[in-house]
């Protein structure tokens, strides 16, 4: 090998499409699709502004439609779909397999889906069914249901020619299922088993009966676990009866890893995972607003707590100029911890046996800096505005935020975590709020009593 | 299959040893332990204070131990490493692979390493120089030498016949890749095709010329999107000269991608990815302790714009209750574009042609959210504090900062990328610094104007 042209890097092909776009070169323009992979039409479609998503949409290859649907995130795939009537929608997801069929159609209106039901042949039908037997995010959801299965009894020597007669194998499959006459689920044998064994040698004989498989309910997320716990390629999905609905490969489980991570990341800044970086404006102001709606109420109960103060800052006005300090230095500690545990806990590295002595070191680490930024900041203090008294207390204060922060950046998301919140989304807020309040409430209440007596 | 008790829950193994533990049944936690997968021991290790984890290494199976290391995180091994001495680490490394050969070794002292080197027999030895021949985090330094190679000329079923006599394949094989006379990678035979094909026929003629490579000094990132980018398995890495010199699975770049995105999310907290959760106090108080550094200078960049209206603020101390509500919206919005953006980069989704586009989006949120926010503060603060003129200097600083923070939230990020500074770790912080001075500035200036006049 390798004809390197054909694995032309993806920007490249953004690129070139974009410029013959611009230039209203049409047919070049759907030339160049036409020779790109479906993961990369879908990353120009999400790549492009919303106005633009349609024009390119018409450019598309009609055979590659359906593929492209799959790999397009859930906005810019909702947008195209919204553009697509039930003919067109039965005629790309025609063949489709259950688990790509459940991502394509969910979501899309009700009247639309009976349309597509419909026209679909019986077999379509029942496909759209199995994928909507399951809840989203489930193994059930996720699952192909393309799987190769044998008898126990069989020799190795009948299932390779059966292989070659049948000439071709689902894709990124590494092992054929073993079940019984009632289809339960009794062994696997790899694809290297297949190769490497002696082929007068039953199924039986060569199978491997302890490798795990996955309920159809288990969570995603659990099953990510699994995949990367037993660096497993594929694992066989099965009902509570141990019947063999189906499989899960590698490729899907990627897919879910990086969403979680992404979810992670987005959320502790108040965004969805699943927004669009090119979604429309107004859907998109729309979603960001409830976070500042929550955070505009944070920061009506911050300028409450500076409200008790009015009389002390009318006294003494550098205290206002010096009072966002502490509260800012305990939500950078703060949040420091929080994204400690919230990675902690997706991980699986914090249980009961460990809380405990966690939130002593996270508390050790807010008295350590602490004291070391108490110092820092009262020098500073000292030198700008000359005042002794007032570098006592804003190092006072800090202290106090920053052994706060670190407790509360452990145990709020603990506590989020018990009662079912998500602490990536509600997290920062919460502790924010908390380092905000007492920042205020140290520096000023502090500053008060000095300055009263 | 499965006998589900051989797939025991993560968590509840660690229950059960640190139960033992606790009751000081070193005996029973041995035996537990000794019947945990290798994962779930380098779990266990993670999941416990420094202190416990030398007790707990001590527990371990000899057998084992290189396993478990692999496993563990980068701060978990070394502290592990730090224990033992060069016949010790020679012995729990015999026979390891090169990349996990790479990661065990990174980073132990030199004087260690030179023993270690002393130690070693010549096979390992040469294992550990290949390893080090790439720097980290490349797809050299990533990528496995374990591999089967196949020449063109022969026929499948000779292949068939070496492969039964070899008895086993390596681990994650799902394709023989075939070499010229001077091992130069000319083409991949993936197992589903040894299985599928007529053995009468040769490997020339049933090679795939056709799937990609990956040059040994690609940046593993770049590695880990080609995989995803084409649902890859397993996939060959060569030199300039295209000679085959190893390959990489996708066990390796699941890890790969959950580092990844781990490192935005803890990145924007001012952590790094690495950071142990259960490490101890002292290392981990000095390392939040630049983010501090850092942020206490932009809270006194802060300061000092509320400084230059000391004035102001002495007349008027309402001012200084309120004058926080601002800088706090506009960090949250600007915090939204900056997470979107940062995520936009890592996936690929912006490019040179459509950030005019995207800042022209976000301007738009902030000018939307802008309007909306203005609205909402003035009438709180004209309920609250009963001042018509201060709601209206609240609108405007608010309209002002939401507005920038939107800018700035893509126009940061996107500057650091082009100059290489991850903005995922920089980003945060300077945005942060600007919309902090611009809501102070425009509020506390307006309000000194209006005051004034």
């Amino acid at each position: 090998m390798l004809d390197k042209t054909d694995l032309k890097d993806t920007q490249q092909y953004l690129q070139e499409v974009n410029k013959a776009l611009e230039s209203g070169m049409f047919v070049l323009a759907r030339s160049i699709i036409e020779k790109m992979p479906a993961c990369d039409v879908a990353l120009l479609l999400e790549s492009s502004p919303p106005a633009n998503r349609k024009v390119l949409w018409n450019l598309t290859d009609h055979d590659q439609q359906g593929e492209i649907l799959e790999e397009l995130n859930e906005d810019a795939k909702d947008g195209i779909i919204s553009l697509m009537d039930a003919a067109n929608l039965v005629a790309v997801t025609e063949g489709m397999d259950t688990d790509d069929l459940a991502y394509v159609l969910r979501g899309i209106p009700d009247s639309l889906y009976q349309a597509v039901l419909e026209q679909m042949d019986a077999q379509d039908r029942h496909r759209v069914e199995t994928a909507f037997a399951y809840p989203e995010d489930t193994a059930g959801s996720t699952m192909s249901t393309d799987t190769i299965t044998l008898r126990a009894d069989v020799s190795i020597d009948v299932v390779l020619r059966y292989l070659r007669l049948k000439g071709e194998l689902p894709e990124a499959t590494d092992a054929l299922y073993v079940v019984d006459s009632t289809d339960h689920l009794i062994g696997e044998v790899p694809l290297s088993t297949l190769l490497t064994v002696d082929p007068s040698l039953s199924v039986a004989q060569v199978m491997n009966t302890k490798t795990g498989s996955i309920f159809a309910e288990m969570p995603e997320l659990e099953v990510a676990k699994l995949f990367e716990r037993h660096d497993w390629i594929s694992a066989p999905v099965v009902d509570h009866d141990n019947q063999l609905l189906g499989r899960i490969t590698i490729d899907d489980v990627v897919d879910i890893i990086r969403e979680n991570a992404e979810h992670s990341m987005m959320g502790m800044a108040g965004m969805d995972d699943d927004e669009d970086t090119f979604a429309p404006i107004l859907p998109s102001a729309k979603r960001r607003t409830v976070w500042l709606a929550l955070n505009l109420v944070a920061a009506f109960i911050a300028a409450s707590v500076s409200n008790m103060f009015e009389a002390t800052l009318e006294q003494m006005a550098t205290l206002a100029v010096l009072m966002t300090i502490v509260p800012s230095m305990g939500g950078i500690a703060g949040n420091q911890t929080l994204a400690l545990v919230i990675r902690g806990l997706a991980v699986g590295h914090i249980g009961n046996s460990n809380t405990r002595w966690l939130i002593g070191k996270e508390a050790a680490i807010g008295l350590l800096n602490g004291m070391v930024w108490a110092i820092f900041v009262a020098v500073a203090v000292v030198i700008w505005k000359g005042d002794i008294t007032l570098g006592i207390i804003i190092a006072g204060a800090m202290f106090i935020n920053l052994l706060v922060a670190g407790i509360a950046g452990v145990t709020i998301p603990l506590i989020m975590h018990k009662y079912k919140i998500d602490p990536a989304l509600a997290g920062g807020m919460a502790l924010m709020t908390v380092t905000d309040v007492v920042g205020l409430f140290s520096f000023l209440g502090m500053a008060t009593l000095v300055l009263r007596y």
